[in-house]
């Protein structure tokens, strides 16, 4: 399975374009998942978190194709991470180091190939997908690739207190893991305080309040209503855990 | 075929996770078809009547995963209808209850598997993908059903006299059946009065009128337009018929 | 492979039905990918010229559907074009004309064949998918075809002085090719011009620059910024290129 990470917008022309590079090396029948194509324009922070807390609905053996790539063009390196069985493929720009981090096993490699039609804007398509879609076809390209010990580009990997995307909701997720926060803890942001509720039905009635969402973030929301609307939050926002 | 229909939105962070599920449990091959993701945030009613409009593209065995479901965490039920030869899962709140209303065989069960690893907010991964999966794949698990005379929920079932989706033309769909309202009538909303057209190639030069879609409901539309601006109108809203 | 290239949106009711018409009719495994969407509404001309632009990301043998059809339900033709190796299945009114001026070798015909069940609307799912799909599954309906010369609507073909797309960046496209353009050329859009650059990294700090996109467009963008917002543009705006 291949699964897409990227800001290229769900619905413009690039995607289209990975897959039907990817389409042309893939074995017949490997599926295509697209996981998220909003990140934050060129929000690699946000991206790196965001991807932590998703992979794990994939399973071992996917090829995540992650690209959030603002230096596309420039001397930053493609990579290629392995990390607890799954494999992703982007820019050493920061985007896969949380995830790194907080796995228990991993490999890294620089990618040293380049294809001999490179557009300077757009490795997502000329560099990155054909990497992906070789390794989904089992073959990791030994002779094109250095294996290194550690991306280069490394953000800090522990929770972090900040808006890492609003969805179409108007819910705001953080970058905080929920087991790390108490459930008597209030969250602030900016002005106001919430606190915490287990579901939304269980929520006041009107008034903003925290969750553990479905991927185990501390996520801020509004019961029917948009919480980014009335609490006016966007993501790279701060936000502090009260105890 | 599985076809989703769900308020996830299509470029967010949700319907991946679904998928991912899906995949874990289909047989290979096995088409997903995304119907739509965008119904209007936990607008219920909305939902079952655009649904009931849509259902009949999909050829028979087709299985709805269908999800629009503000209480996921409550008590509501989760069911699976089978419905003149397709098959739905989802809430039992209302959103199936228009489809199995029109239709005229129709059997249901309440789902009282739960996995062991249960979302508090994200029943359409955890718990309707699964279900949904096992059907496509021919295996209706009995020890995991309760069958069921009927939905809890049940909404009105006739023609719906409002808009239940916008569209990105700025088209307003209503709930009615065209075939129910003679080309003669007049539909009314808000302060103003639409006449008929065939098609937008036939309408007035400026103003909106309706037309029957090519899913035969009621559309209130403009030439090379949008209706929804014109008009001001929105999901909800409701219309009369000036026979 | 099927390519998708429409103003249908992603995230609407309509691309979901054609793919069910499609996968009624396909060979399984036959690939289904989601080109683009958003061609500006009823914009022919911009639609041509992109799809001119993009359609060489794609192998031969590919079919393309391409919807962008203000007229449906007149009596504009419907055509099915074979140029250089790959298949259009459309509206006979401008939007496949740009990719078959520039071609070597074309063939046309118009579809005589009728459904039984022709939405006055929907021709996309009625009429040109089913065509489109008999054509990737290695059948050309000789009885349901009448070949022709060359396609009736016709629009200059050569580079087109316009922004034919605004991405979800706020880059601005243009249909002028940029190996026609010199580097040392300012590109002027209304009170505002723009120098060249290669790649983002080496723009102007502040203000937008132009540069050869991905797909040889010649592109108008501005570093980490919205081009679209910081010069007021939209599709169908002229360009001026000062050598």
């Amino acid at each position: 399975m291949i699964v897409l990470f990227t800001d290229f917008g769900a619905d413009d022309i690039y995607v289209a374009q990975i897959k039907a590079t990817l389409l042309r090396h893939l074995p017949q029948g490997t599926d295509i998942v697209d996981l998220f194509h909003s990140v934050s324009n060129f929000h690699i922070r946000a991206g790196a978190h965001l991807l932590a807390a998703l992979h794990d609905q994939f399973p071992a053996g996917s090829v995540f194709l992650t690209v959030v790539d603002p230096d596309v063009g420039t001397d930053r390196d493609a990579v290629i991470l392995h990390a607890d069985g799954k494999w992703y493929v982007g820019p050493d720009n920061g985007l896969l180091s949380v995830v790194a981090a907080r796995a228990v096993e991993t490999q890294t490699w620089r990618i040293i190939w380049r294809p001999k039609m490179l557009s300077a804007s757009f490795h997502g398509r000329d560099l990155f997908a054909p990497v992906a879609a070789w390794i989904a076809d089992g073959a990791l390209p030994a002779d094109k690739l250095e294996q290194i010990g550690a991306l280069q580009v490394r953000l800090e990997p522990g929770d972090l207190s900040e808006v890492i995307h609003v969805d179409h909701y108007g819910n705001a997720l953080t970058g905080m893991r929920a087991r790390h926060v108490p459930r008597s803890a209030v969250i602030a942001v900016r002005d106001h305080r919430l606190p915490y509720a287990r579901v939304f039905a269980e929520a006041p009635a009107s008034g903003a309040f925290w969750y553990e969402n479905s991927v185990g973030l501390v996520e801020l929301a509004a019961n029917r209503a948009s919480a980014v609307r009335l609490l006016g939050i966007e993501v790279g926002d701060p936000v502090r855990t009260i105890v």
